[in-house]
């Protein structure tokens, strides 16, 4: 880990801003976090802090299509953080193994409980505190962050000719069971993911099931 | 441009959720467009998008350091967008040659003249209105959106032995003249840059002035 060049600022608490320097220099890693799935253009795979800032945009351009009374701002928080855990735990990959699938969750909570806790106490617990909720995904903000998630790597599996869906031999029936929680969170977007789908399903990308 | 799937969404109004959609696949360009710094571990270059996420991530972090009342999910809003014109104009360096600098507003102006009017109409204006608030630097959002976004590259360049300071022999008093907008946007990030620059110079990573 990169410790921060220590600096006396008068009125700050040093303690308080080297321990939000470390956060910032760690969670830096995340841009060395790779994902499966491609950029619109098919040149590379994506990484998970690139990823989150599209979530986070993509969520205020779709904010219309959130139930009424949405906090778009808490769910760009939520967006901005949610994957920050994959500095130790790493990307899983929706269609993969059951085995990795299974571990995830223990993983990212390990994670969370040192990544988080680099911040100053209080700032840590509304961290922590705004993951958990996107991982439990009972609020409309954690409902509606869900469904951007999901939906983005379709929009790019749509654009690179079946991107990961056609590479990992995924099949329809696989696809649609995401579809679930991406109407969950907005009604309108799972209805556009479906017809995603079926576009997908003409033109050949998916394995047989 | 990558054309989106049209789908009819029971509800919606087809043409602006497939503006919404080209806006977002268009933005992806983001993650190609290489800026000079390199990450905190030194491993490559830093892309637009990433920075991005960092940058939103940070001021919500630093939040405090900004004046009293300063919105921090319109900070959030400005840093999310504010290179998106990239897509078209490309990053400018900041210690870069002069013509290029000379040139960088009118090229990031018409490429904000397209790529928001990809967008339905009010949500063109409000990104716009909010980009052209971020390159003003009149309010303290503004001020302390820049101000994150001239102290993340520091903070990689102190964690990578001089990173682009020393690669690009830059000068001491080329790098303080960039504190003033650092500390314009918050007095405590500005001493704290202040002090990273003294310990930089102290290390010997910039160049004779």
């Amino acid at each position: 880990m990169s410790d921060p060049v220590s600096v006396e600022v008068p009125g700050t608490d040093p303690g308080r801003l080297t321990a939000q320097l470390r956060f910032v220099l760690e969670v830096d890693r995340l841009k060395s976090v790779t994902r499966r799935n491609l950029l619109v253009d098919g040149s590379r795979r994506e990484n998970s802090a690139e990823h989150s800032w599209y979530l986070a945009l993509a969520a205020r351009v779709f904010a219309e299509y959130a139930p009424a009374g949405t906090d778009v701002d808490r769910v760009t928080e939520m967006l901005l953080i949610h994957d920050v855990v994959e500095v130790d735990a790493g990307d899983t990959f929706i269609y993969g193994a059951g085995e990795q699938l299974h571990s995830q969750q223990d993983r990212e909570r390990a994670a969370a409980d040192r990544i988080f806790a680099l911040l100053p106490e209080e700032q840590a617990l509304r961290a922590r505190t705004v993951w958990d909720e996107f991982e439990a995904r009972e609020t409309p903000e954690a409902r509606f962050a869900r469904a951007i998630d999901r939906m983005a790597p379709m929009l790019a599996n749509a654009a690179t000719d079946g991107g990961t869906w056609t590479e990992y031999n995924v099949s329809k029936d696989q696809v649609l069971e995401k579809v679930t929680i991406i109407a969950e969170g907005s009604p309108q977007l799972g209805e556009y993911a479906r017809g995603l789908i079926e576009d997908a399903a003409a033109k050949g990308y998916f394995a047989e099931s």
